[in-house]
């Protein structure tokens, strides 16, 4: 354990095999501002293995992964005003940001230069390695922690936190959130069927596509798509061209966006939230000629990431998750890895037992 | 001559060379909502070399290009209301459209996939193709014909027709006319010069991005612009990283756009008005880390081409031209094409003999 602060216990990556095993360390002593948070439920993101594995090359070994945290308040400091022992709460991507560059200002705290990760960041206050929701309890100021609605189920909620803003957030930013509208949602993974219940919840029509003919039938029957395109099928995708208000593309592994243009009304949008390696071919045309935008999206600010919650709680919105132990958690890696979850993984964190095992 | 209608002289091309010479033709007669309008003064625009040399694959010979017209109202029918004969004014890009569709209903008429192009397009009325601005005389419906403010030079005023709009409208709908605000301007041609004036109109401080240092004086001592980046220089793109709310990129051959996407600030603005024909290539992190977004945009409607033209009289703008004859076309083509014109030619319509010459 390190000097100070508080005792914590948590499974975390030495190496970047990216196995997890558990790690007794510490976090910071309590602040004033800060709520001190048990750590109940946790979702496995696709960003936990690209950090635990050192995909991004800035690992900060030991690492606790974690930043879809749902958890009950067990100690707040003397000038937290906004939340109180025992309520459930949440905790996101990030645990902090500068608090006064334009971003910061306007609530978009996810794009500020000098965000904080809730894992494998640099803490503003003791510049130390920032360790995620892996673990039994978590500190964080109350600026950066949202409340969990009453009514929703808590597995189903944490990866609302990272997931569901993900989404949420443009799909309001950019107007994708009016009756009537047509949505367009690439990939049905943890992103993207989240992205197709909010759609619903907001009525609009919502076409989920993707690569893989065999997801229709949960698209459609069990999600509650209007719709599904096969990406692949040029026969079906010229038939919906220039239909949609608005298309979500969720998919991180290379794919064409030029027919997914196509799919656009003119002045259309298309929303990024899916990161290839490799850059995307966008024909300047495509563009031009219809007056379309393509933005990228990343998070959401913790303002939109509390009214996301609010209204995923308004239409009971959860994420459809298989909940695990964090003694599974190695297995939940590498089946994430082959896209092997319907659709997101959460660890039982704070029934599992988390310290070093004697066998 | 075709049957019925106005008999007209322009200069016409026959084939791919694109060379222009003299040609007789019919207009329609003038309809009850129609506009009868002396051409005075017409901008020469690379599109038109698109279109008259085939490159789009869609030309209809014979063609008179010509889309950036100014001239005065000679006739009206019985239905007009907007003008009256002896008004100066202006058409652009487009003479028609569906009128119903959703751009068309709320402004942005460029945007409609009916859109009838002012040269080598299909007139609705009668199926002809439509004939531009290089010929003695254009009927066109009021609906699609501006007011040249009083104060506006004149042969300044026809590129505004369509590169000032052009630029003019994406600038007001993604917000970039605010005071204060930071504006990369990328090109220094047709667009960029206008762009520029623009900018500092709106009280912006403006930067132009250009891959010739030559180009510095002309971008700060004539057109005001505050600074000067080298494109190809990457320690002054790197200095001037994520300081700009836009770019507005006019340059029409390939290019990289990564680095210009590293020049916004989080949540900056892109737009594209040049059209390079290969895809760009836009790395999703580029996007996605900054919440960043990239629009194409063409043109603007007919009411953001009037607020373009009251906004350029009240601030005395028009573009930087080289005026020239008829007789001279096919040399301004020519200068054209290597880019030798400061910024935009236009022909002297009215001017010049526009006949079969007896030489």
């Amino acid at each position: 354990m390190e000097q100070g602060g508080k005792a914590a216990l948590g499974w975390a990556a030495r190496d970047a095999s990216g196995h997890l095993s558990p790690y007794s360390f510490s976090r910071r002593v309590q602040g004033d501002g800060d709520v001190t948070i048990q750590v109940l439920f946790c979702g496995l993101c696709h960003t936990d293995l690209h950090v635990i594995k050192n995909e991004w090359g800035n690992a900060m070994y030991p690492v606790v992964p974690g930043h879809e945290v749902v958890g009950v308040v067990t100690d707040i400091g003397a000038g937290v005003t906004k939340f109180k022992a025992g309520e459930t709460v949440g905790v996101g991507y990030f645990v902090d940001s500068c608090r006064t560059c334009e971003t910061c200002r306007t609530g978009h705290e996810s794009y500020c230069p000098q965000l904080v990760p809730t894992s494998n960041g640099v803490d503003l206050h003791d510049g130390a390695t920032t360790q995620g929701g892996f673990s039994d309890a978590i500190i964080v100021s109350q600026d950066y922690v949202v409340r969990v609605p009453e009514t929703l189920p808590l597995a189903g909620a944490a990866p609302l936190l990272c997931a569901g803003v993900t989404v949420f957030s443009p799909m309001v930013q950019y107007g994708l959130n009016s009756p009537g509208k047509h949505l367009g949602v690439v990939g049905l993974g943890g992103l993207g069927h989240v992205a197709v219940k909010f759609g619903k919840a907001f009525g609009m029509t919502v076409t989920v596509i993707s690569t893989s003919p065999s997801k229709r039938q949960e698209a459609v029957e069990q999600l509650g798509a209007d719709a599904f395109l096969v990406s692949r099928d040029a026969e079906q995708m010229k038939a919906a061209a220039a239909t949609m208000d608005g298309v979500i593309d969720t998919v991180s592994a290379g794919h064409p966006v030029a027919p997914l243009l196509e799919l656009l009304k003119p002045m259309g949008q298309m929303v990024l939230v899916g990161v290839p390696a490799k850059p995307l071919e966008v024909p300047a045309f495509s563009l031009i000629a219809g007056g379309k935008r393509v933005a990228g999206s990343a998070g959401g600010g913790v303002g939109e990431c509390q009214a996301m919650l609010d209204f995923a709680a308004e239409h009971g919105i959860v994420a459809d998750v298989e909940v695990v132990g964090m003694e599974y958690v190695n297995t939940a890696i590498e089946r994430l890895e082959r896209n092997d979850v319907r659709y997101r993984f959460v660890v039982d964190v704070a029934g599992s037992k988390l310290g070093v095992d004697d066998a």
